[in-house]
């Protein structure tokens, strides 16, 4: 199993080096905080004290290099990368996919590069937060681009699997698109509806239930992390939320002139039906040879249908699709 | 105590007469649903042939009337009380309370009224839906406006303690911007996030997760039903609409023009923060004198404070207020 080298020890680059080393894998790190490194090196995790010292082993060793940093850290590294393992393996799992993905191109064009996001996290941070079993059962997104190379991508599919995670390959834009929509326009709605029920004042707050509660929830996060997370993905955001946008003001604009809510609330009801109904279906099994030429574009199509790897197999990944709407029956 | 006589078997209708009736009270009710009924009387409930009947004989016993129809049936029923029983006690559990109130100056003028709205509920309706502890720990409001008589609102807001709920007093146009901000709200942004995630297609589904979870959990909900509670509040959501427009769009632009989410997220982090700091110290007790002149504004200033009445006794209320914020020492 190849080694991996985790660049950033805190709650998802912990808990990747914990997952990584619980699967068999051999790995180290290096970070910026002296308080991350003492916990993982108290843990028994190897912690080197230096990025580069870290990078050097790492092109010793052909390991596959993490980048676990938040974004703007994201360039220095990348450049110490091209200085100390230019041809590294490479992935990250930073969140935004083509910011990182600009960064390697202008900062580490040689590397074997393939981004990762895994979709998993808690309100806390740090080393001291994570665990091995982070991943367990989530999704971690690796992206496709042009300049994918296979072998790229198949190395940080594989740490995501030998994490626990199931694998959903896209394209960097459609992540990031996807992202914003489902995980960023969340919390800056839920922002937006606590604001306004605390206008309401004390007797609003004394009234609040469960669908303020909610609404909400996403609002206790720490701000700071949170807008890391969403003003990295502006370009996609901005589209969400002019998107959100749209959708309220014609909510408002058939409640003023006609009194209904009808297609709004119907819309969003039918979308929901959608997101509860995923797998309540058997899901289609396919395998597809990771040693054919459009194997790339094929994992891009799975990623877009909503399906994901499930495991890698010599020179095969089988995968899971969802079952196409006619597959079935109405009894079902 | 007083008998009570319910017209509506749905939901809050049907958990009315169970939990008044388990409170000691006699009982008894009309509804236009022949299934309610039936199910009703398989109970052991007393539901008569038509409203009229059940009106005459509220008259009859100084019974008070409890209306728990859907709003577009609310003037039909009060165009009875009118003839059958139009000094009667009255209250409602229709949710918003400006348009009754209007209809029941039309229609009822006579009835001695206070409006009540119970803040509880479940995704399903129809009498088998309800339950005598629905109410248990629940908020409901109980209206105050210029017309209020004490003892119309003693009656309304010693049912609402019968059957296991806090009382908060408030003006009906307060209620309903309230619960417009808090309840209503939720639900159009939740429809609009569905949306807005569903465009993502299949790809933005698949990697939903937590946050997408719980930011559309209520457009599960049946929008008809939805429908009734919202478009019936109009004027109240679309100031609560016009704030939410208003906050979405200066987030819109402030990360267009500066990349900066910074004030959105702090605002909605810090109006988070205070719905959760609800009843984390100890409320102030105060009893409110139902005998004096100002009773009635006194008692609404306790709701708009955020305070609530949790029992009657003789001619005082007891009320319980959040504490003011010099009564917490730093320490606590």
């Amino acid at each position: 199993m190849r080694a991996v080298c985790v660049i950033g020890l805190g709650l998802i680059g912990g808990s990747v080096l914990r997952a990584a080393v619980r699967s068999g894998r051999r790995g180290w790190a290096a970070t910026a905080s002296e308080e991350d490194a003492a916990a993982a090196r108290a843990a028994g995790y190897e912690v080197l004290p230096s990025t580069e010292e870290a990078l050097d082993r790492a092109a010793a060793a052909d390991a596959l290099v993490v980048i676990a940093t938040p974004l703007p850290a994201v360039g220095a590294v990348l450049r110490q990368v091209n200085r100390h393992a230019p041809t590294a393996w490479l992935t990250d799992v930073v969140s935004v996919q083509e910011p990182v993905l600009e960064s390697v191109r202008e900062s580490a064009p040689a590397a074997r590069y393939a981004g990762g996001h895994p979709m998993a996290g808690t309100d806390r941070s740090g080393w001291d937060a994570g665990s091995a079993e982070l991943f367990e059962g989530a999704l971690w997104a690796v992206t496709i681009d042009g300049g994918t190379g296979l072998d790229a991508w198949r190395e940080a599919a594989a740490l995501a699997l030998d994490c626990g995670a199931l694998v959903v390959p896209a394209s960097p834009a459609e992540h990031d698109a996807a992202v914003a929509r489902i995980s960023h326009l969340p919390h800056v709605l839920a922002a937006v509806l606590a604001s306004v029920g605390g206008d309401g004042g004390p007797l609003a707050v004394s009234l609040a239930a469960g669908s303020f509660r909610d609404g909400t929830r996403v609002s206790s996060t720490d701000p700071d992390l949170v807008r890391a997370m969403t003003e990295g993905n502006r370009a996609a955001l901005l589209d969400a939320l002019d998107d959100a946008l749209g959708r309220l003001g014609a909510a408002r604009g058939s409640l003023a002139s006609t009194g209904s809510l009808n297609s709004t609330l119907r819309s969003g009801h039918l979308a929901r039906a959608g997101f509860e109904a995923r797998g309540e279906h058997e899901p289609v099994r396919e395998t597809v040879p990771l040693d054919a030429g459009h194997a790339l574009r094929r994992l891009r199509e799975i990623g877009e249908g909503g399906g994901r790897v499930v495991s890698l197999r010599g020179d095969t990944a089988v995968v899971e699709l969802p079952p196409a709407p006619d597959d079935s029956s109405p009894e079902e």
